[in-house]
C-alpha cells in the first residue's frame, strides 16, 4: 500500500499541474488555473465521500462528518494560490495534507467526536490584487468589502473576477463561520526556513506567527569630497549607517527567536568620490510577540542614537508597517507536541517568521501549525523541495493528532 | 592703495563673468565663454607689461621677463575651466594670483634672476571631453594626441573644438616645454577641505599629491527570507558589509594622512524583506605616497578577508582606477614655509586630496602648491568662497616666496 507520505506527494504533484504559466507554476487568485485547481480538488474531496462547497470568495470546503452530523468542526486547511514561478508546497500542502488526512479516516470509516472541514483558501500570497488573506479573513469574519473593487494590474476588480471565476460577491457577507461551529483550525505548512533541516528533524510546531515591524531610517550627516576632509572631520552617513547595521544584528542576535533584517541601503549622493551625506535604509523587525519585538526595537533605537550623537548624525525613523503576532494556541501545541512525540522524533517549536492562513484564523478559533522540513530553506521558489518521508511524518502526526484530539480541553484552555 | 588681496578678488570676480550659462558659472574647455575668459585675461597681462602667448591647446601664457631676457622661467598658473555651476576660485586663483604677483613687481620694475610665467590652462577639469588635465600634460610632454580624437556630449572632436577656439591641433606636439626652459612650477589653489579653516589658518603648504586608488567589491552570502532565517543561521552579506565598512574606517582613521571613503552600496536582491545575498559597494582610498596608500590597503584587506572568514561570505576586490602620488618638491616647500613664517603665520603643511594641474606639471619639474583657506571646504559648488584677508596673505606669500626665491637651490636639491 502506498504511504500516505507519498499520497501526499502524489496529490502535490497532481495540483502543481494547474497553473496559468506554461512550463512554471504560477496560480493567482480567481485566475483560469485557480477554477481547475479547485474543481480537481472538488473531485478529490468528494472521491472520499466529503461533502465539497465553495464560498463566495472561492474557497474550497470538504466536510467529513464527526460521529454525529452537524457537530463542531476542526478545520484543515491553507492556500492553494502560488506567488509566480513558486514552488508547489506552500500552500498546498496544508490543503492536501487535510484531504489525505481525511481520505485515511473515510477509508477506515473512522469517525471522530468532532466534524473535520479541509479547507483550501484562494487569496494568502496576495500577488493577483493589493490585498492578501482575504479568504481566510472572509471565513474568520474580518473581510472588508471594499476589497472587491481593488483591481488587478489590468483593471480588473476582485468583484468582477470572482464573477467571471463563477462566484456570487453579494453572498460575502455570508461567508463567516460561527465560533460555536468551529472547534479550531490547523494548517501544516513548509518551513520556509532553515531551523529544522539544520536541526535534523522533519517536523516543527510553530509556537506564534510573528510580529512585525518595518522601517524607513535615514542618517543625515554631512557630503564631502573623498580626498579632501581628513577622517577626524568626516560626519559620514554611510560610516554611521554601518555602525547602526551592526547594532541592529548585534541586539536582534542576543535575542532568542528576535529576527532584523536591514534589506535596502541608498547612499546619497551614491558617487566613488563623495562622502555620503545621507543614507536611507529598512528595518524589518520580527519577534514572537509584540513585547519581545518592541522591547528589541527599544534596545536597537537607544544604541542607535548613542551612534547618532557620538557621529554627530542625525536619525529618523519612520514606521511602516506593523502587525500584531499570533499566538498558537498553547492546547494545540501541546496535542501536536504529543502527536510529534508518539512517532519518536524529538519535538522542536519555533516561530514562524512568515505570515499564514493561521493569523486571519486566529480571530474565529484557536489555531496550531505544524512546520515541515523543506530543502535549504527555499521557498516562492521552483527549486522548493520536500521528502516523501518527512510527507510521511507530517500526515502520520496529523492523523495521529485527530485522533487524540480532545475538543473539550482545548474550550476549557 | 588697494591691497594685493584685494586685486586678487576684482580679477576673480571679473573673470567669473565669462560663463557658459546664464546666472551661474559653467566654463567649459573650449567653450566661447573659455575663449572670452583667455581674451580678457590676454589683455591683462598686455596691460601688466607681459609677452603673451596661446599654445595649441589653448592654453594661455604671460611671460615676465627676468633680470636678463630668455632666462628659464618659473611658471605660476592654473586652470581657468570650471565644472559646471562652479564657484570662482577653484583653478581661477592659481592664474590670477600669478597675474596679480607680476602687475606687483612689474609696477615696481623689479626684474628678478629667472623669469616668471603666468599660465592659464584651459583643461583641467575634464568636464567636456572625456580626457582631463589635457593642457599641463602637453606643456609637460605627456599629452596623448589621441586624446584629439575624443568626442564630447555633441560628438564634437577635441580636434574640431580647437580648431572653433582658433587654436592649431596640429601644433600640439611643439607645446612641450624643455627642463632646461623651466626652473619650477607653483600652483596656488583653494584648499577644497576643511583642514586650515578648521585649525584657522589663512594657507597652508601642500606636501603631495595624493596616490589614489578605487576598488569596487563585492561580498557574496546567501539571500534568505527576512521572517524564517534565524540571525545566527544567516550569511548576510549587508551586515558583513558593514563590518567591514568599519574596519575600513578604523585603518584609515589609525594612519596619519589616509582617507577612505565607500560612496556607493548597493545590495542584492534589495527588498525591505530579503536578507541580501550579495552586496556591492566601492571604495575609494588615498595617501600622500603610494606606499603609504599601498599599506593602509594591506591592512584593510586584511580586516575584511577575516571578517569574510569568519561570517561565512566571499569577498572579491576589483581595482578600478590607480594614480600615484605627486611628491611636491622639498626645496619649494622649505622655500613656502619660510616664506609663509615670515608672514608670521603658522606653517602647516598638508597633503592634496584632489587632484591638480602640479600632478601633470611634476613631469618636467620640481612643483609646489599653496592652499588657501575655503570656507567650510566647499568646492565645485557656486557656494566657494574665500576671504578678501586670506587672498591677501596668499599673494603676500607668494610675492615674498619669489623674491626669495633660489633657483641654484632648486637645482641642486
Amino acid at each position: 500500500m502506498t504511504s500516505l507520505g507519498q499520497r501526499l506527494m502524489d496529490r502535490l504533484a497532481a495540483l502543481a499541474r494547474h497553473s496559468d504559466e506554461q512550463g512554471k507554476l504560477t496560480r493567482l487568485f480567481l485566475s483560469p488555473s485557480h477554477r481547475t485547481a479547485a474543481d480537481e480538488l472538488t473531485l478529490w474531496m468528494r472521491e472520499a465521500g466529503l461533502s465539497v462547497s465553495m464560498d463566495a470568495l472561492g474557497t474550497v470546503s470538504g466536510r467529513y462528518e464527526g460521529q454525529s452530523p452537524g457537530a463542531p468542526a476542526l478545520l484543515i486547511g491553507s492556500h492553494i494560490d502560488t506567488v509566480r514561478d513558486a514552488g508547489r508546497y506552500d500552500g498546498a500542502l496544508g490543503v492536501l495534507a487535510g484531504l489525505v488526512a481525511v481520505e485515511d479516516l473515510a477509508r477506515n470509516s473512522e469517525r471522530l467526536p468532532f466534524a473535520i472541514e479541509v479547507v483550501a483558501f484562494g487569496d494568502e500570497e496576495g500577488v493577483r490584487f493589493p490585498v492578501a488573506l482575504s479568504s481566510s479573513r472572509a471565513l474568520a469574519g474580518s473581510f472588508d468589502t471594499a476589497a472587491l473593487d481593488v483591481q488587478d494590474a489590468d483593471g480588473i476588480t476582485m468583484r468582477q473576477a470572482l464573477k467571471e471565476f463563477g462566484c456570487d460577491p453579494s453572498h460575502v457577507g455570508g461567508i463567516a463561520r460561527t465560533r460555536d461551529s468551529v472547534v479550531a483550525y490547523i494548517e501544516a505548512h513548509i518551513e520556509q526556513g532553515p531551523v529544522l533541516e539544520a536541526e535534523n528533524l522533519p517536523v516543527g510546531i510553530v509556537t506564534a506567527i510573528n510580529a512585525v515591524k518595518r522601517f524607513t531610517l535615514k542618517v543625515t550627516g554631512e557630503a564631502g569630497h573623498a580626498g579632501t576632509v581628513p577622517m577626524s572631520m568626516r560626519r559620514d552617513a554611510l560610516a554611521a549607517t554601518a555602525d547602526m547595521l551592526l547594532a541592529i544584528e548585534r541586539n536582534a542576535a542576543n535575542t532568542a527567536n528576535v529576527v532584523a533584517t536591514v534589506g535596502r541601503i541608498h547612499p546619497v549622493p551614491g558617487a566613488v568620490n563623495v562622502i555620503p551625506g545621507s543614507v536611507t535604509f529598512t528595518l524589518d523587525l520580527r519577534a514572537p510577540s509584540n513585547a519581545t519585538r518592541d522591547a528589541a526595537l527599544a534596545a536597537m533605537t537607544n544604541a542607535m542614537r548613542a551612534i547618532a550623537q557620538q557621529r554627530g548624525v542625525s536619525l529618523d525613523i519612520a514606521l511602516n508597517h506593523e502587525g500584531s503576532a499570533t499566538a498558537c494556541s498553547p492546547a494545540i501545541i501541546d496535542g501536536l507536541s504529543e502527536a510529534i512525540a508518539r512517532q519518536g522524533i524529538k519535538v522542536r517549536s519555533l516561530p514562524s517568521g512568515a505570515g499564514h492562513d493561521a493569523m486571519a484564523m486566529a480571530a474565529l478559533c484557536p489555531v496550531g501549525m505544524v512546520f515541515v522540513r523543506c530543502e535549504r530553506g527555499i521557498s516562492h521558489n521552483p527549486a522548493e523541495a520536500i521528502t516523501v518521508e518527512d510527507a510521511d511524518v507530517c500526515m502520520r502526526v496529523l492523523l495521529d493528532y485527530l485522533r487524540h484530539f480532545d475538543a473539550a480541553a482545548l474550550r476549557a484552555a
